[in-house]
């Protein structure tokens, strides 16, 4: 546990459940990034801070959905960050529980990102603090939208460069691993629109007004929030209808080329065949066949080839299968 | 039937439905589990408990569409609960009925599933039914949504399976039980969701203080029902997009399959028949065929097969066929 | 014309519209089902019941499309039975106007259905009559939403029969018939839905205890039609999605038989070409060809095919294509 | 420009603006059905009507899309009439303006169409003029979606004949024009639909005794035209999935009858090649060949023909390919 | 920055923030355009016109959603207009920030697009800044949305030469780009669309009299704005169908052309394959074959081979391949 406590407009760090509890009694504001699970915190949250069974159990959880609680006197919300590791081929979303009341905010994530977050912007975050826990909750917010977009940059070129692809590889031996890549992207879309459109909805409730532990002026800026959030689920869904068309757009090339390939393939068995069988013909033993007695019986069987190989090729073009 | 009474604090069960009638009357908080139906039952229902006659007839009915009704003085349930044989293969919904009212519960379930879970439940059903007749069905309906979890995830490994095997086997004399699995996951998912969906409204309203047969306090916990039904309906939802983009797979990678082989059996075919065409020619019985004379007329047709195969080569590799 | 008159609790008949008229100005409940077309029935419905001139065009034309109009002292409802002849292949509606008012319910089919319907449930309907005008068209509507159910089941067990077929008959030369099957059944659920989905509409309406002409206490029973019809559509709309499911099932099946037909034919051929060409190769009439001097000349021919043959093989089974 | 006016319960037709302008002052109701544009006329819609300037650019622009604007004193409505040359083929809307006001109704269509509809249609028009303006524009919009039947009944023909030529002629050398009028119906369907939806919308708004320009008995009235237009647009979509069905049929159904075709004529290949591989072999010019000197050595090959003939023939059938 | 200063009626031009604020606080009301950032700007917009800090981040930020956030004493408009290279190839918005308060309007577009069109409409921009701050930013939008009309024409045109090329082309060696010209617009009208549906949303509250900052009788003219929108997109819904129907229409018929290619290909290699092997029978070396030695021995391989084929050609034309 780490928790910064506001004190005559000065930010200390402590890691004592005590004293957390001790500044909570005196009205302090205050913020605890909760780690591993102990009894001694359960007790502290469900006896200092008031926080309902049900909400205990959800921070410690590992859900999948968003969600948003309005319980008496706090607010229970559950969003997903996204782990560094993340990338187009896996994004790995990171369960983040903020619980935001009018004088604390707890959070909790396993996998300590936000700790992490807290290092590289503490100085922000106290600045947050300061102001009010609804302000606090803003930034950390903020902090976990802001990640998805990198997250969206790499889709765009993954896309951009698979739909050059398609065009190139698409029904030639290259084309497979292509393919696979399509549906591996069109999967992680799907995954990562499960939970934005819930966490979306979240985002939009917040900016609403609709809670009291929100101060009025900071719902600019949850609008803010929201808006970059919408622009994250707009483009979500415009690569995967992206995605989808280049699926499609893969699937008619290929069947394109194939086309191709086997038309002309097939042309050529067609001219072939007759003149083996012409061939064949004069290849038989017969005693009495007068061609091959001829002095020009030879050139005459080779004419005779040429003709009907460019009757076909003539007929082929005609019906602008050339 | 089975029947627990709540009398002076103290849960007691009774079979009879005399017993019954009189706790009831006598304003003791009692919960009914019915099994078969008997015309004393029947009355019990219409008299004591004063239940309307179009309910009686839904408890002892089987309906495939889950179901909230609000009569006066009590609400009637139906809610779906998984069979102990259910599988991804084939998901068997069990009818369960439940009847609330502020001093009595009536569950009915024709395979017997509750009076099972009973067995397995009773203590913590017993402390519900002591707290109030809401919290009791709070507890049943959270043992019945427990339930799905398994079965999802029994989907999620099938389908997991599929995508590894639908890579591997699509295309090959293997391909089609595949095929065939993913069609039935696809059936099954169907039909969970015809009745999840249904359900997932009836929680939400129970959940809503909608009723006041539910109480205050007890709508949180409702609501935490709600919020692992919605995450059964949107895995169910995921997993069917994740079956119909197998099936997309599948079929991708299939054509994709099948095209190589066409093509590069049709460009085996394609080198031979010039090839046996020459064969022909120098088959052929003319009299008067030079060619036939030459010391190296052999060496020199074998080079011309050569020169003609090695030239079909380079141009399908120009194509970029190869 | 028939007509039933509620007379100090007994019900008579009638075919006199004079009598009906009569019977109105007194005051009585009554029924009437009207036949075919008269000046004089016209002239009954305008001037005695007062009904609007639209509706009178809207109960004798007929309608594809179900519906309620409320009237100024009456509701003018349109459903549709379904007919006796109806069939998975053809369900035919049947159009059944009703007029709803306090004292007085109008019925009209052309097909005589409602009339056939009163001959087999007279007793019923009378009893219902009895009760008031809201219970008779309670009555009625139910006779018509129960004739849906034997249709699905029908619709049930030929989708069935259909998903055996498709994967043993896809691709074979008895697939045809079994696809023209599957759009046939596909355009009957279509239609199905047409009317039943307004129908749905109407029937919750009517079970919303919105009108007036309808009892308060009818409205369980109105809202029980509902549920019944309510899985009639859902039945429905789950049979379309497994008729297309059929489709996909059918041409994936198919599509995967004639692969594997294809395949396995190609690859014969492009065995024997080869075998065929060294077979041409020996057939050459060169003067000068060593091998065929050779006393193992033959047997060697013979090693050398077997050999092409034999790689061939290898070279498919290493890819997989066997 | 004609116009009509009701004076003292007598229609008379003028066509000078001065005329209209004074009826008007005088409070008398009028219909002016607008022909071309003149600046006379634009002065007699601002200045005497107190058209609004953006109604007056409305009427004599092009819109593609139906309209309804209540503006200060009038209604102003567009919609689509239906030309006579109309087909399913090309169904080619007429853009009709309606203003409607307590006292006037003015009437635009650069076709002329209503003019003509009119003339045959005069005394049923006048007698409506007569009861109000909202009756007139009432008979007028009446005409129009009474337009829409007979192209309907088209449309409902020309699919009709479409899924029995499906069936017929898909995968047949006559199948491309069939494929091409599936597609030129869509596409027809497409273009009713744009305009249809809207126009639904604003006789659905007509219908609702929303505006007083519609007086409230005209409103059933309304209803009725609406129900009529509901039919409309539900029968174009219901037409739409047919073709839609149409075009997966032929798509099917081609597909299977060439999968015969193919299966055919490979079957056919594939036991012909190891028979010519056969004929090959002997006609081998080995020196020395047993089997070319043995007595029965040509019945030899030929039943050997046979053997393998068969062979094959039995192996397909065991396959169920033929 | 260029500012006009409505004084007295008349217009005048500047280029120093200073005159502005004078301006400003003189209560005139005005039109800023702003061009590059500058931090004198920056102070004017914030502590000049009270411009909230969110706001001043959008106006320079590059955003790719439309956006309209009401703040306290004006509007934040955010629309696209469409920059003069775009094509249906690759349409490009360009982003236009509006402020609108009773006394003001700034505008900034980044790439000067709104500095030109001034240029070009200067007369009729100061004639509505002469009206209004309302009718200001009406003649600004009316601009913006007639840009998009043109590109909607290059739709227009380009999808029905689609449509004619894609019955010629589709199948022959010229398909390809066609097919390609196809995804290229489905791209672009997905683009397009992206935020063209939110821009209607903004147009159709802005027509709403929904703002203090809209003046009661520009709202017609907003409306007729919000018409036109509408109008731009619906069109490009409907060019989406259309090209999504050429897509199919494409597949369709390339597979019915590859179709008939194929099938009359395989067919002249059905009949050719019987022939030649006859031909090899009879090329076969046995010392005893009887035929061989007949006088008309050849006369009847030859007239063996014309029976064999003209049955197969019998053959095919009976089941109709022909």
């Amino acid at each position: 546990m780490q928790a910064r406590i506001l004190d005559n407009g000065v930010v200390r760090a402590t890691n004592s459940p005590a004293d957390v509890a001790k500044a909570h009694e005196a009205g302090l504001v205050l913020w605890v990034d909760l780690e591993t699970r102990t009894p001694e915190l359960d007790r502290l949250l469900a006896e200092t801070f008031k926080i309902h069974s049900l909400t205990i159990e959800d921070i410690w959880a590992s859900r999948l959905l968003p969600k948003l609680d309005d319980f008496d006197g706090y607010l229970y919300i559950l969003v997903h960050a996204l782990d560094h590791s993340s990338s187009a081929r896996d994004p790995k979303p990171l369960e983040l529980d903020i619980v935001l009341s009018a004088t604390f905010v707890i959070t909790h994530d396993s996998s300590g990102c936000v700790a992490e977050q807290v290092q590289a912007n503490a100085e922000r975050l106290e600045r947050a603090l300061a102001k009010g826990t609804g302000w606090l909750v803003h930034a950390i917010v903020d902090l976990v939208v802001d990640r998805y977009l990198p997250l969206l940059d790499e889709f765009d070129d993954q896309i951009e460069k698979l739909e050059k692809e398609v065009v190139q590889k698409a029904g030639t031996p290259e084309g497979t691993p292509v393919l696979e890549r399509i549906f591996a992207i069109k999967r992680s879309l799907q995954a990562l629109r499960r939970f934005t459109i819930h966490q979306r909805e979240i985002l939009l409730r917040l900016s609403r007004r609709e809670f009291d532990e929100i101060p009025v002026d900071a719902a600019p800026f949850f609008r803010d929030v929201y808006d970059h959030f919408v622009r994250v689920t707009d483009l979500a869904e415009s690569y995967r209808e992206l995605a989808s068309g280049a699926l499609e757009a893969y699937l008619s090339v290929q069947s394109n080329r194939m086309n191709e390939i086997m038309k002309t393939l097939t042309l050529v068995s067609t001219v072939m065949l007759p003149l083996t069988f012409i061939a064949g013909v004069y290849g038989m033993n017969f005693k009495n066949m007068p061609e091959l007695e001829w002095t020009y019986g030879y050139p005459y069987a080779l004419a005779l080839m040429v003709v009907v190989g460019t009757a076909f090729a003539i007929w082929f073009r005609r019906k602008r299968w050339l």
